[in-house]
């Protein structure tokens, strides 16, 4: 298929756009088989369908690669108690926090659940993402965890859309062992994962690394049988304060590092050393109106590569839109439209350890989005407004 | 029409949703002809054909008071230049700032105006609006401001939707007149008001109070025409500074106070007295940054009513999602889900001098949104998610 007639985003190096003025694509099956100028095409590709863009912007698809669209209920009553006046204590009493997620997603089928996720995910698919990260970690035990891994798995099987999970059981402490950290990753988390892991389900482990939920020499025995059964790590880290998580994903050479906002110089320098993405989640940051920014300018300085992604999730970032997430990321953050763009697509692949996709260069897979938009600044620019044309998912739209 | 199976929030009063749980809502024509529990409907009624929501939640379709949305181009390159690290005056040598978008909307024709002004407005009925207040104020010349006034006009000849114009001459002073901004009042702005309204194009005629547009007494000759004429007024007052707009609005009975984060505790008493609305807008404090809240509170305790509006417009807010507005409302300024409500619905009629809508009651237009959601604290607690179900205009889906 020719795509032809483009103003195209190639984001084929970090530094620029690669903006092609009058492009085309070309794709062969789910790949990028040709791209350049129009000018430049060569004679083999011109009996090809073609499909004409009318000049519109073309871009990598986006990839939102930190999300926890699986759960149940909502915690709308939670948010207005609070807006209400109400005390952590009195939210607590009334069953919110994560507590009340645990509660309904333990509760639900993985019909209700897959229902539910849905809602989100078409929202998020309709400003073009073509690849998700989903977690487990509103079980804290063991079936539910699996339950939550299993739904995840069908998104990809009713929707076109890739779905990379995380398993989270190291997500919080549930209430049967309030106090008992360590119990609980031995007894549920640690046997969890091998299962999840035996049963297919489990494409990366992750963690919440922080004073209200596990510390870094627990997270470190979960990361250490994920380094035994072979699967990546990534860590929620430094969101709300700095006790090492930073570090401790660096040396087991994560995916990515998560959130960041307490990060310090040291800890982007040991991120940069183990490639490791920082992934940067505006929604949460807006959401508990934190004031700590994550230390972009260290991150340019030592070269980490920063993903965006929507931290969609029913309590901190209770949000839908990565068109939104960029927007945020450039109006709270300072982070440029460019660097924008790449977080939501060659960073994200690269936080998920995907190195064919995220750019529009041969042999990628032919994801991509075409905007009604003249320039790509006009993606992170516009608040609440949705320019996407079409979606190309692995060539097909 | 009798739409039944509606879990309805009727707003009949400020204290509260109103919420009837198994409700159901007549219409007669454009009109709502008896609200009520399905128990207590009268047999007069039991005729009508009847359309089940199926217990979704039913509210007062909502109202985007304060909007720019005719426009021409944008300003995403400045976007860009600025988080790039231009400093101000080379934005401004670029060719940014207000002073691009009066070129770009005189340059324009009625015509490229209007397509250009649906893309916003569709993006804004998708989310459940059925009537806009929409400005003049980037043409800056007598022939450019009629031009947007007449745009403004059409949108409601080909979208279900009801348009209120506002006169904004006095929005800034053009380059032509740098530094005249009294001879700008009189050799444009007051003229072009006489003209504008002699076509029947003006609903109420605004200004921008503020050290870098007019000053109170520039901004009271404009009203004084307004009251000549018989038209309302409303101001942008007291958003980067207090100069005395919220005072002068009051002092001219306007229908709103506009911005208004400077405004002082003596400035809502001021309010209160005179029947004003403070209008609220986030999207322009967020895109901003800035740091200082309207005075919620002092609204709240001298009785102000608060409506809540978008603000689109291609510098300072280009937001068109009403549903977002509400949620930074709720997180920025700590606004009640009820108040975010009453703010885009009832307390946004106010402020357009509107009493036939914004709450559903008996004799009220029947512009009702039908929402996938079992609560309405539902949504402003999504951030970028968009749960309309149905949309109804003056009775009809
Ligand atoms: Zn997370
Ligand atoms: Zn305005």
């Amino acid at each position: 298929m020719l795509f032809t007639n483009a103003h195209i985003a190639t984001l084929q190096n970090n530094g620029s756009y690669g903006l092609i003025a009058d492009g085309v694509i070309v794709t062969e099956g789910t790949q990028i088989a040709w791209v350049g100028p129009a000018a430049d095409i060569p004679d083999t590709f011109c009996d090809a369908p073609t499909h004409d863009l009318e000049g519109r912007l073309a871009t990598p698809a986006l990839i939102d690669c930190h999300t926890h669209v699986v759960f149940g209920g909502n915690r709308a009553a939670e948010f207005e108690l609070r807006l209400n006046g109400a005390s952590y204590q009195e939210v607590a009493r009334a069953g919110g926090g994560i507590v009340s997620t645990v509660k309904a997603t333990r509760a639900a089928t993985e019909d209700a659940l897959l229902a539910d996720a849905l809602t989100r995910v078409d929202a998020i698919i309709a400003e073009g993402v073509t690849c998700i990260e989903v977690k487990s970690g509103y079980g804290l035990d063991h079936e539910t965890e699996l339950k939550m891994l299993r739904v995840a798995r069908r998104i990809a099987t009713v929707r076109p859309i890739e779905v990379r999970t995380s398993f989270l059981g190291a997500h919080a402490v549930p209430a049967e062992f309030e106090g008992k950290p360590d119990a609980y990753i031995d007894d549920i988390c640690i046997p969890a994962l091998r299962a999840a892991h035996a049963e297919g389900l489990v494409d990366a482990v992750d963690g919440f690394c922080e004073g209200i939920a596990f510390d870094t020499r627990q997270i470190a025995r979960v990361f250490d049988l994920a380094k035994e059964l072979g699967l990546p790590v990534k860590l929620h880290a430094e969101q709300l304060s700095n006790i090492g998580g930073t570090q401790l994903a660096a040396a087991y050479d994560a995916l990515s590092a998560d959130h960041v906002e307490y990060a310090t110089d040291a800890d982007a320098a040991a991120l940069a050393a183990s490639g490791t993405v920082a992934t940067i989640l505006p929604g949460a940051y807006y959401t508990l109106r934190e004031t700590q920014s994550p230390p972009l300018q260290s991150f340019r300085n030592h070269g980490v590569p920063m993903a965006l992604a929507t931290d969609c999730n029913p309590g901190s970032s209770p949000l839908t839109s990565p068109l939104l997430t960029m927007n945020m990321a450039c109006t709270l953050f300072r982070m440029t439209p460019l660097e924008a763009l790449l977080g939501m697509t060659a960073h994200a692949a690269k936080a998920l350890g995907l190195r064919d996709r995220g750019r529009i260069v041969v042999g990628a897979r032919a994801d991509l989005c075409v905007w009604d938009a003249a320039h790509p600044a006009e993606l992170p620019y516009r608040i609440g407004f949705n320019p996407l044309h079409t979606r190309i998912f692995g060539g097909s739209l």
